[in-house]
Parts: structure tokens; sequence; C-alpha cells
């Protein structure tokens, strides 16, 4: 099959890999050309403008965007309009929020385009074990995809999750899940820092991973970490990202289901990124006003 | 080797069996005299006491217990102790207390009796794909013990993790982990529901095992249990347990360690025993209080 992907970040990059080993034709177009020419290295047929790149995937196209969610979507659609024609497919694979794209879905449908809305997950680690796809939009095109999505995933690691946004809307709500995960690990791992006795922590890691019941991915990495560094002294206590679980939270006051572990995971993560908390000196102070107790002062 | 094990209850029938598959011979003892029965005609060496268990270990005996965590680890102990020798050695396999594990095994010493305390965790599961032991205690017991443990466990499932107590301690933090891995998936399963999309419960659990960053061993079991009732419409939201998540955060009270998820995944699994909480009813009087807002009143 010919399909064209835009953006050829890591996620993009490896995904074209995957399709060009399972013989399918990918066109790939990218901001900056030195992404392209890696791509053509692998088999891929590049090009020069998007122009370009809508030619090169002929009469019925098929375009998988993969580039950061936002505005960068929205301007790849508005760009790529010109050349689309009715019977034409485009997959969102990023992690794009699912109100935006059963809108952009439903804009699509004006011009007879089908816009498919796909979650993608599985990381760096996806370029070998194969992603796990959540999939929405029209159920036809979706059948159109399907030797795509078989050629992407691992084995049954595709699903049709229903219509336009409902693939993003459970990738977000994977994500929201992935911060509380993360986060409930991590307070065990300190725990078994801080207790009366000295644990072989990349030790521990690594066992856990044989026959516990807390056994995962994620922890599998975990041990991979601690493996490298026991202690975690080259990394800061600084955590990144927080998008899909801002947005999971959101959809959590919107319909008024409580969920108060994701909540606080994402709290937390916040948290990492304050070096001192508004709330930590202020607390401080109240105390300090009603029984006298002491503040730290600050050194000058 | 020959061993024996007190507490034939289904993590102690498990492991009678699979100890027995793999030559050792193994005497059993048990309240109930029915359990025994079973254990016997998988193979093992019924008793029909305590110092007819003891006899029939002969000189040097090694004793597993799998009972109930508290006084009944302490009343077998106690019931063998006239029994015991130098050299002999008590393995405690169930979830005591770490605190518990060390005084026993200070206690034993006193006699020459090594005491090693094995955390276990793999759940019904883990008959076919072998447990997980973190093991605590006097390293050469440990060391005696190895066929044993690589007889109980997944491949590489066993680890000496330490002085005595240090098994139990990293059994209840692992067990900390899993309180907040289940409120975790759970609340994203809830925000599934709740959503503008009608979302296929069991085929999403299931798609997230293959090649989703969340999968693990809990998300499988999770894709069964929606798979036998999509809508969880057969089981009451009440949730049992609670030892080891109140011990790790009683832990992180003690030593002054964060572990808000495990804390808040502990208090939410004790909401689920309220059919209505006084809380709930406080803050709707106090809003009546402040701002006239209307409480629900009680149907009588």
């Amino acid at each position: 099959m010919r399909i064209g992907i835009i953006g050829l970040g890591r996620m993009g990059m490896h995904m074209c890999f995957r399709l060009v080993k399972e013989k399918h034709e990918i066109v790939v177009f990218n901001r900056s050309p030195e992404k392209i020419k890696e791509a053509v290295k692998q088999g891929a047929i590049g090009s020069a403008s998007l122009a370009d790149f809508a030619k090169k995937l002929g009469k019925t196209k098929i375009v998988w965007l993969m580039v950061p969610a936002g505005d960068p979507v929205d301007e790849m659609i508005t760009g790529l309009l010109p050349s689309l024609n009715k019977g034409d497919i485009i997959i969102d694979g990023g992690n794009s929020n699912y109100q935006d794209s059963a809108r952009r879905a439903e804009f699509l449908k004006l011009k007879g385009v089908s816009y498919l809305d796909c979650g993608t997950s599985g990381g760096l680690g996806g370029e070998k074990t194969g992603y796990c796809l959540m999939v929405g939009g029209e159920k036809a095109a979706y059948t159109k995809l399907v030797p795509i999505f078989k050629a992407l995933s691992a084995k049954e690691g595709y699903f049709y999750t229903g219509p336009s946004g409902s693939g993003h809307y459970v990738k977000m709500i994977h994500n929201g899940i992935e911060y509380a995960l993360l986060q409930s690990y991590a307070e065990g791992f300190e725990l078994l820092t801080t207790g009366p006795y000295k644990i072989d922590l990349p030790g521990v890691a690594e066992l856990w991973n044989h026959g516990s019941v807390i056994r995962s991915w994620l922890l599998e990495l975990g041990a991979d970490a601690l493996k490298k560094d026991p202690t975690l002294q080259g990394i800061e206590d600084f955590v990144g990202g927080g998008s899909t679980g801002t947005w999971t939270v959101e959809e959590s006051l919107r319909t008024g289901t409580p969920s108060p572990m994701i909540g606080l995971a994402l709290a937390l993560r916040f948290r990492t990124r304050q070096k001192s908390s508004f709330a930590g000196k202020m607390v401080s102070a109240l105390r300090n006003g009603f029984g006298g107790h002491e503040t730290v002062k600050k050194q000058k």
C-alpha cells in the first residue's frame, strides 16, 4: 500500500522504518530535510515540498500525520487541503486532544475526506515490539487501513474504538493511567530507600518482574534505569510532559467523575517543577502565626 | 530435600503441589484434616499433630509456615518450640509485619534456630508461573534453601533482600505499590465509562496488553474480568484487605517519607466500605450552614 507520512520525529521515523520493512511504499515529508534523507536511505520516497508529497501519493491519498499536537496538525491539514479529494484518508497518529480530532473529522467530512484519530502507545520500544493503536473515525476508512495498522502494531495491537475522537479519547485515558502508575511505582521505590534496611534497588526491581503481582513493562524500564544508576544520582527531580494528564483531569471535572489518583499524580508531577513551593512557605508562615512555630529563614 | 509445610490454604496447598512435583519430600500439617488428605493424595506426607509433624521431619528440621499473619504465626512457633534444635530453619512465607519477623528471628536465634522471612507474591497464578520470593534473614540459611526457592519461584524469581525483616519489608512495599496500581487502572476504566463515547471495555483492556506502555499482569487480569462481566454488574463496590497497605502508610509516617498515592489508594479502599460517609453529610451540612445550599434529606 502507498501511504505518506508527515513528521519524522523519533516515533514517525520508527513507523516509517516498520512500514518500509513490510514492503509498503512510504512517501515522507518533514520540515527538516535531514530527516527525509535518513528515511530515504531506509527505502522511503522523499519529497521536496508538501505539494510534491501530495503529487507522489497519486490519485487516492492516504496521509499519516505524526506531528506535535495542536497547531502543527491544523497547519498540515490546511497545507494538504488543496490536494485532497473525495475518498482520501488522513490519520492523526499523535497525541491530539480528542475534541480537536472530532472537530477536524467533521470539517474534512465536508470535503469527503475521512479523518481517523489514532492513539499510538508503545514509546521507543514500539519500533521492535510494535505499537498499540487505538483508532477512531469512519469504520470504512479504518477497515481499508487494517494492513497498515497490522504492520505497525504488536500482535493484536490495533483496535477500532468508535466514532471520531474516540481513539484519542482512549489514548488520553491510557496516558492518565500511566501518570498514576509511574507515581505509584516511584513512591514504593522511595520507601525502599528510607526504611530500616539497605535494599538493593536494581535487584528488587528485577526480581519483581519475575512472578510478582506488580510485574509490568514499566517495571522492566524501572529495573533497567536502576541498573544503570542505582541511586538515580544522574537525574534531576524534574518531570516534563503533562498535556494528556491535564486533559484527563479536565475530562474528570467535566463529567464529575472522581479520579483522585490521576489528579494527584499530575499535581505531584507539577510539584517536581517547583524548586521551592509557595504553599510550603505559606504553611510555615501560618504555623508561625498561630503557634509561634519557627520558620526556616531564607539565607541571603 | 525434606521440608514441612504448616498451613494448607490456597497458597500453601499450591506450594506443596509445586514442591512435590519437583521431587521434594513434603510433610504437611493443617488445622483442618481435609486439607491434609488433599495434599497426601498429591504425594505429600501427612501428619496427625504438630508433634507427629515434627517427628516426621527428622533430625534437622525445615518448616515453611504459610498461615495468616499475626497470632497464628506465634502460635505455630510456640507449638514447634519443644521439637526445635540448633540448626533448624523456619521460613515464614506469609504476609507478616516485618517488625514481627525481626522480633521472631531474634527470639529463635537464642535457640540457634534460623528464621527466614519470605515475602511471597504471585497470587493464585503463582502455582503455574512460579512465585516471586523476597527473602530476609541469615544468609547461610537462605543459601541452604535455594533449591526450595528455585522450585517454588518463577525463573529468577527469588532474591536475598538482607537481614531479618527485610523480606517482609520489601513485600510490604510491593503490596503498597499494588494498592496504588489497582486504583490507578480502576480510575481510568471508570473514565472510559463516563466519557462521550460508548467504549468496548473488554476490547480496550485486551488491546492495551498488546504493545501499550501500561501493559502488565494486573491489566491482563482486568481484561479477563471485563470479558466475563463487561459492566461489572455482578460485583459490589466493596474492597477487602488492607493490612499491608496500612503498614506501608504507617512506615511512610514513621520515616516522614511522602507516599500520597499509596495513602490515597488505601483511603479510597476504605471509602468503598462505607455505604454512606459521615464526611459527605458533614460537608453538605456545612454548605447549608454558610450558603443555604440544599441538603438531600434522608428518606424515612
